[in-house]
């Protein structure tokens, strides 16, 4: 198997983009990808998207899309795993060009939520739980969260207060990233009078929904260690695990079980530890998920994702900086587009491109998307060299 | 990169299957692959499906299937490309086990279009056509077509009866395939009095939607030659391209460009040319859509596709037999379904168990698919050693 590295990146901000279309969203991100590689074209376009046969009414957007760009005569498709489509199109992006049968090719992660009425929203959103077993028993996708923050709040003692931290780093974060949807800080004032959407879950626990497109191009990595002006950025573990996809089949539903597994395929493939991690863009499509996951990949002892946060050890000068972009909850979270937000923002603070939340010497990066209530979970490790 | 095989196969009929799921549907198909491969699991599953998300309120289907079927903490996601969803599932499990990335996948295309009203349907199978340049101008994908059949005959200097031995040599074949949705052969005279649906295309004309799953085990080839009882059946070429996705974007519209470039690349990786294929599992979606790809893969001259047809070389025993389990027409069109129909019909006559259809001595065989009107077309070259 081939090497694999990341050449260019390029993104579009999140925000509601209603004079903009899906192809002219994700063309902007493919475009400013292939610019910043320096390359005119690729083999291959591999597209993440989760709702656009619903909320847009358009399938085929791999041939959508390459057509708009004009890559025509090359390869593509579509990729879906609910919030997990942007890396799950990166991983096949990866895993076309590491088998050889592609040379170039881009991975765009796009989605188009704010032309549907929200609670058509909440609906497409939900197909990514179990129709039968769950959503036909009236659970939406804030509501199993909410399930799980209650039951975490109740096991390990902790007040929902404490989990405050988690959106307040985000946001200070997003202040400085021009792509942001909410470019404002938030005080422990906010995030303690906000309103209430499926208790113990708040406004300001969960991510916004938004419009955006970004994308990546990888090439075979040939040890050269700058292009186009640039330090490529090898991929050094790229894994994936899946759950059931039901919460309530899980013999522990306060563990992420596919992103233990998936982190640690990763760590093994990249010859790192958690220790080893400089900076780390997780799933925070909610407070508890993000807590879940810094314990599932090894940064806080089972139930004690909070005191990191509450330590400051997540920000940008902390032990383990997440969100350093201002992650979903903050930078947003437009679903299948997230993943690979996620990706090239971590190759933003590896290029030591990131401003202001620049994590100091980070050489590096980890990015963990999760698709479903932790059901399919993608985890990517980067590296400068 | 590492040559790949098919170990085994697995499928249901296709059909009205109003009491099974989608997932109890590709459940069947991936389980009867297992077996027929005489493995109890695989490290990836990979889903084609085109519609889920609005026909059937179900999108994350990779996760949602694998935790059916038990193949718990592996790896899956769903891939769409339209009509060509299963072929392009196919070719993802391909590069995942050539990279090396996988040792076991299974590729599995499923769709359930009975259960949702038939205006329904044709709504959301317009969504593989351009939203804004096609469908907002208020043409359906069989009316996509008919405009094509239409200037085909006039340039051509066909006659709509000339393209009947295509629509019979299907249901001819499909009589003796038990997993075909319509085992019934028909005439020359049903077919000319088939009634109009978009002139120039009749009811005979068009492949019928329905409900099914189809589903191959593929490994890295180890060079061993049977297994479980069967020969192994190598993938010797596995080739994408696109075309623009309007048909009125084309320089010629009268030629799949595509699929002429994705058999050229197939073709070339397999050592092999037209004349050494001994069946071809065809896109015949409409009568027009066989007649193009027989010519842009070099099996009859520009305009000559009817000539073929009308000789009887089409058939299990002539030059280039085509739809020999039923094709789209008769098997039927479960659309994200149909690559791996396609796949697992011409596994079937490389292992010489395609009963009262084998070609004889069938050694190596090619199936291509189509997504939307000629637009992302895939190639693959398979054979038995």
């Amino acid at each position: 198997m081939r090497e694999v590295a990341v050449l260019g990146i390029g993104q579009t901000r999140v925000e509601e983009h209603w004079d903009k279309s899906l192809r002219v969203l994700a063309g902007e991100a493919v475009l400013a990808a292939l610019q910043d590689a320096g390359i005119p074209g690729v083999e291959g376009i591999f597209v993440g998207n989760m709702m656009s046969g619903s909320a847009n009414h358009q399938q085929h957007l791999g041939t959508y899309i390459a057509d708009w760009v004009g890559l025509r005569y090359t390869e593509t498709f579509k990729i879906e795993a609910a919030c997990a489509s942007g890396s799950s199109a990166f991983r096949t992006a990866l895993m076309a060009v590491a088998s050889g049968e592609l040379d170039t090719a881009v991975a765009v992660g796009v989605e188009k939520m704010t032309d549907s009425p929200a609670g058509e929203i909440t609906a497409q959103l939900a197909t990514a739980a179990d129709a039968d077993w769950e959503v036909d028993q009236g659970l939406s996708f804030v509501a199993i969260n909410a399930l799980v923050m209650r039951r975490y709040i109740h096991e390990y003692k902790w007040e929902h207060d404490h989990f405050a931290p988690f959106s307040i780093n985000a946001h200070a974060n997003a202040v400085h990233n021009p792509f942001a949807r909410f470019q404002e800080a938030i005080s422990e004032a906010d995030y303690h009078r906000s309103p209430m959407i499926a208790e113990p879950i708040n406004l300001l626990d969960a991510s916004p929904m938004g419009d955006g497109a970004a994308a990546a191009v990888v090439v075979p990595f040939e040890h050269l260690h700058r292009a186009n002006g640039h330090p490529i950025i090898r991929v050094a573990g790229s894994a994936a695990a899946i759950d059931t996809i039901a919460v309530h089949s899980r013999r522990e539903p306060l563990w992420l079980r596919a992103a233990e597994l998936s982190s640690k395929l990763a760590y093994a493939q990249a010859k790192v530890g958690p220790d080893d991690i400089d900076i780390f863009e997780l799933h925070d499509a909610f407070t508890i998920m993000a807590t879940l996951s810094l314990e599932a990949c090894g940064f806080a002892e089972r139930g004690q994702g909070p005191r990191l946060a509450l330590d400051g050890e997540i920000r940008p000068n902390g032990r383990i900086p997440i969100a350093t972009r201002g992650g979903l909850k903050a930078r947003g979270h437009p679903v299948g587009a997230t993943g690979m937000y996620q990706i090239i923002e971590v190759v933003q603070q590896l290029r030591h491109e990131a401003g202001e939340t620049q994590v100091d010497g980070a050489r590096i990066g980890m990015a963990q998307n999760i698709g479903g209530s932790g059901s399919n979970i993608y985890t990517h490790i980067l590296r400068s060299d």
